[in-house]
């Protein structure tokens, strides 16, 4: 017996098959732009045969989602970028799979399987932050990711770290996201080049490069100082694309972040360490407490 | 049988007496500035005396102190203003009362208390901001106020703002409290007006004062904005001093808070019910509790 872990992205889908805590199989397909709905249910159904023709068939399934999700009905509530609202998805991938389905947010998704096997394994409560596209961060309180009221919580990529400031998507000025994105490291330098190019030339004293990756880390410090202050976190995981940069990354943020935090220490920061795996992951851990709860962590 | 409620603020420490939910008295003594610890003692021994003459000897007493506080183990980690450091205050009150003690911290008691009693009592997880001298927030999820990994949660009032702004205190520059503290906005006008004339001042439009006033709205509306895309709470409660402005704080600020939320709504904005009895009151909860754990709230 099997479980399906599954992550909805803006342009691929990810999963596995997990049995035992095995992996069986990995699979990708691209996200289906024009029915990302009907893609994720084919998807879901084609993992499934896969089980059973493979002698282990899927028990439960868990599938994370970006955008706005309330996991307490299993609802998209919202994705501005695969443009749904209101989808019934736990209702529908339950009617295609007929076994036990739950539905996540990516990122919440992504900080519980940190919190569970990742690098927030031994930790208390912290904050994990994907830095990919858009920038957003899961809060783990007691080893559950908090959804917060109305499953809103962890918005950091749009609180405001440049006061009328570039103009951001989100109709603001002055988002984080919109210095210190991958999309945005590789917008702000301009001609095409990849955020981990950006920050390649900046080490090769690129000067452009650097002021780019500068500003970026200088952002990036201020939202987390901001995070520690609200919040008080133990550690803060970073995970998404730009973790790939690793300790180009690391070691500037860590500084920058204790610089800011003139009265308290900066709580430890460090990679993810599932990478680009957190998601599925964390899926495939929602339908094991599908079919066994496990007690929160201490 | 009664309860003893205290709460110790840089210049007063304000207690009550209560006997099934009924105040049998309030008592306020001045802060001692040169022996706060033993003041604060004094103070308990004081309402103890008193509560046995009124023939309702206190049964349990509870402590919200200002600065660090872990709740946990009842020491008084790090009050600036008061100039203590580590100090075991759960250990020295039991010794002198000989009675359970629970120590609390100010805002977060006062946050309990309006979760309890106030303006949160219909609300789901909310934030409870105090301004005052200095401001500091409380989180309050599923009915306790959330203290954070070290106890150091809710440091709202020295997220930045103002990136390179005014000098604060706290070694930093820019921080929310330089501009929208009692404090701050009596000194950002000159002239030891306090920061409830220069509000009054602003409506009756003198230029000045205007200007101040709405650079602290703006400020203050800065920093809810960064704690709702974090937190998602559900409400937001204004207390401290400067909740007496009522409707000239509440309208204006509830207005540019929507404005900065651009694709969520905003939490509701309310001021607090119990203005400065708030910590006592919640201190006094605090001792209740001690005698009968009440289950977190739904």
């Amino acid at each position: 017996m099997s479980l399906i872990g599954l992550d909805v992205g803006g342009t691929s889908m990810k999963a596995a098959l997990t049995q035992d805590s095995e992996i069986l199989l990995t699979e990708s397909w691209p996200t289906d732009r024009e029915d990302p709905v009907g893609g994720i249910l084919d998807f879901a159904a084609h993992l499934a045969s896969r089980a059973t023709a493979l002698g282990s068939p899927a028990q439960a399934a868990g599938i994370a989602l970006p955008g706005i999700v309330d996991e307490s009905t299993g609802t998209a509530v919202r994705s501005a970028n695969l443009g749904w609202r209101d989808v019934p998805m736990l209702e529908l991938a339950r009617e295609r799979l007929a076994i036990p389905v739950a539905i996540g947010h990516d990122v919440r998704t992504g900080g519980l399987a940190e919190s569970v096997l990742g690098a927030g394994r031994d930790a208390g409560d912290f904050v994990f932050m994907a830095i990919g596209t858009g920038i957003a961060a899961a809060l783990i309180l007691n080893g559950t990711p908090y959804p917060g009221t109305v499953g809103w919580s962890g918005e950091i990529g749009h609180v405001v770290v440049r006061p009328d400031g570039a103009a951001c998507g989100c109709g603001n000025r002055g988002c984080l996201e919109r210095y210190a994105s991958a999309a945005a490291i590789s917008r702000r330098y301009g001609a095409s080049v990849p955020a981990e190019e950006v920050i390649a030339r900046a080490r090769r004293n690129d000067e452009k490069a650097a002021e780019v990756w500068s500003e970026a880390l200088d952002c990036l410090a201020d939202g987390l100082a901001a995070t520690t202050l609200l919040l008080d976190p133990s550690l803060i995981v970073i995970g998404g694309g730009l973790a790939k940069a690793g300790e180009s990354l690391l070691n500037p943020l860590t500084t920058r972040l204790a610089d800011r935090l003139t009265f308290r220490d900066a709580p430890r920061l460090t990679l993810s360490e599932l990478d680009d795996q957190a998601a599925v992951r964390g899926a495939t851990i929602l339908a094991a407490r599908l079919l066994k709860p496990s007690p929160p962590k201490k």
